[in-house]
């Protein structure tokens, strides 16, 4: 165990894609718990597209990381100490970690996960948050129906490769859009989506017309901005569109490219809903059971994409996010044996 | 009875606002039914905002109006020969009759309605089309609960003016968006919403800030554009947004400005849901018949503002609709006896 807990922090609030001069990089020693505490020896680290609204100031749904803070991200590692009854040396456990070597916590939020069931880095993926937000969005939010036809944009990444799979599960017809042939060959040919669109490399509008000709019941929506615009103009009655994140605009320095063709809504008699996976909280049982029963059984496929490197690894890891380079849940590895 | 019936026919396609010459004016006679039809001598007509969607090709929710065709407008009025044993010389009755003097039917349709009750312009207004507009999107779509913070834009409109006083019947705190001094003064005086908001003269987004300090619960659209934009700021936590019209962008030449917030939905896990009131046709009877008991108790008022002039003002009347000239329901009156 290293005698140093290296840490990232937030050291400026970025204007657009944040920059090297964003961050700060400290050292600390390692923490020892206290009573009731227990110390975290990180392993993986998450790597999100909602960590860049979480640089901005202002609360959005979840509060700001204050300049200074070491950043908010999920992780998963290993109990190294512990003086909390409930956790023991040895065991695994996902939770806030943030980006650093260490951790110290009083054992609130934390989930204890099984390497013998899954490799660590897939509880930060298909059973982790990002398959919590596909599996409550497309049928909670969503409603997905047998026979639906359902879109997910950024089909290649952690949250939406998981979606098109459970759609699939649930007997919908499952249209991906992502950037790039690989990505497309990935999801039609490994994980079974029915069609993708390159969006790199096809309009879309039209794309859709062929593809979704009766019209998309469900919009599983990553990335905003032009698609959604697109997937806008082909709606079926009544179509869902689950507002699940944005990609495309996190890094706007200007407002927010709005969706023009929200009219359709009306035309449609569609909805456009909102969703944050905490609000699932006491459902996560059930739904990572679900989750975990179709991985066993090799009817969902989870990826991570994994970075090595450490903690200073993180800021160009983040930039991925944004460039489109990840396919599968993108994760840091912090190298520990 | 006149022997000539005066018509107005879309004679060209708009861009932005309609001129005079997209339309055109042409004299028939005035038709004669054949066995099973009937003709009316129309005394009101409609003049709604959505008619500018209308002129536009392609189909939306409804055909467009073809170059040639006589403008498509809801109306009212008598029965002046039948050869359709449903319908008696004399019987007044609402249709989409268009913007002419006469039309002839099949009786399809048609809903006999009682000047003996309410005004015949009343069955244009809060007994017609916007109140049931209202009813159902603000009951259904916005699942109107009481105690709820309710914002209605375009409030002293056809629409929203009857919104906002469903919404206090039903026990919630009502905030009108209307434009210039009069037209606040007249929804709180008169038809007794909590607070008016003259988006003219006011900062809508401090406005929200101050008289929705909790947020908005439901929020009644008929505008789009800024004030949309204004209002996804102040949502309250699972807000419905009821997308009923966009008055405001219905004369954009270029694209439509869509909702830069719209990202609020995902903050507040609200939704922004599309509703055409064709959908709930098995349900008017209903409505109607909610709306006629408030308003025989004098709870609900119905204003009409009654444009004279006959079929030829038709195109400026229009105009009102996008300039706000017009408080309540703009009725075009046909000067019949």
């Amino acid at each position: 165990m290293s005698p140093t807990n290296h840490q990232v922090r937030l050291g400026a609030r970025p204007s657009g894609l944040p920059v090297q001069s964003d961050w700060s990089f400290t050292e600390e020693s390692v923490p020892t718990p206290s009573a009731g505490e227990l110390a975290v020896e990180i392993e993986y680290i998450s790597v999100d597209p909602a960590m860049r609204g979480w640089m901005n100031a202002g609360a959005s749904y979840i509060d700001a990381v204050e300049i200074g803070d070491v950043m908010r991200a999920g992780a998963v590692g290993r109990v190294s100490a512990s003086e909390n009854p409930d956790f023991a040396v040895g065991d695994h456990v996902y939770g806030a970690f943030g980006v650093q070597e260490h951790a110290l916590s009083d054992g609130q939020g934390l989930v204890k996960v099984d390497p013998g069931l899954a490799p660590l880095p897939t509880y930060l993926g298909a059973l982790g948050m990002p398959g919590l937000t596909a599996y409550f969005g497309l049928l909670d939010v969503g409603k997905l129906a047998e026979g639906d036809t359902v879109v997910v944009s950024g089909a290649a990444g952690a949250v939406g490769s998981v979606a098109g799979q459970i759609a699939k599960i649930k007997g919908a017809r499952v249209v991906g859009i992502a950037g790039g042939a690989e990505k497309c060959r990935w999801i039609v040919e490994e994980l079974g989506f029915d069609v993708a669109i390159d969006y790199k490399g096809e309009d879309v509008r039209r794309a859709l017309r062929e593809h979704a000709p009766e019209g998309v019941d469900v919009y599983f929506d990553n990335v905003g901005g032009e698609i959604l615009d697109a997937v806008l103009t082909r709606l079926a009655r009544g179509a869902r569109i689950v507002i699940c994140g944005a990609v495309s605009q996190y890094n706007a320095t200007g407002p927010v490219s709005g969706p023009s063709n929200y009219l359709a809504l009306l035309v449609y008699r569609a909805s456009m809903i909102g969703m944050v996976v905490f609000d699932y909280a006491a459902r996560f049982g059930e739904a990572t059971g679900a989750l975990a029963g179709w991985l066993g059984e090799g009817r969902l496929i989870s990826r991570e994409h994994i970075v090595e490197g450490g903690v200073s690894a993180f800021p160009d890891a983040l930039l991925k996010l944004f460039s489109g380079d990840n396919t599968g849940k993108l994760v840091l590895s912090l190298g520990v044996e």
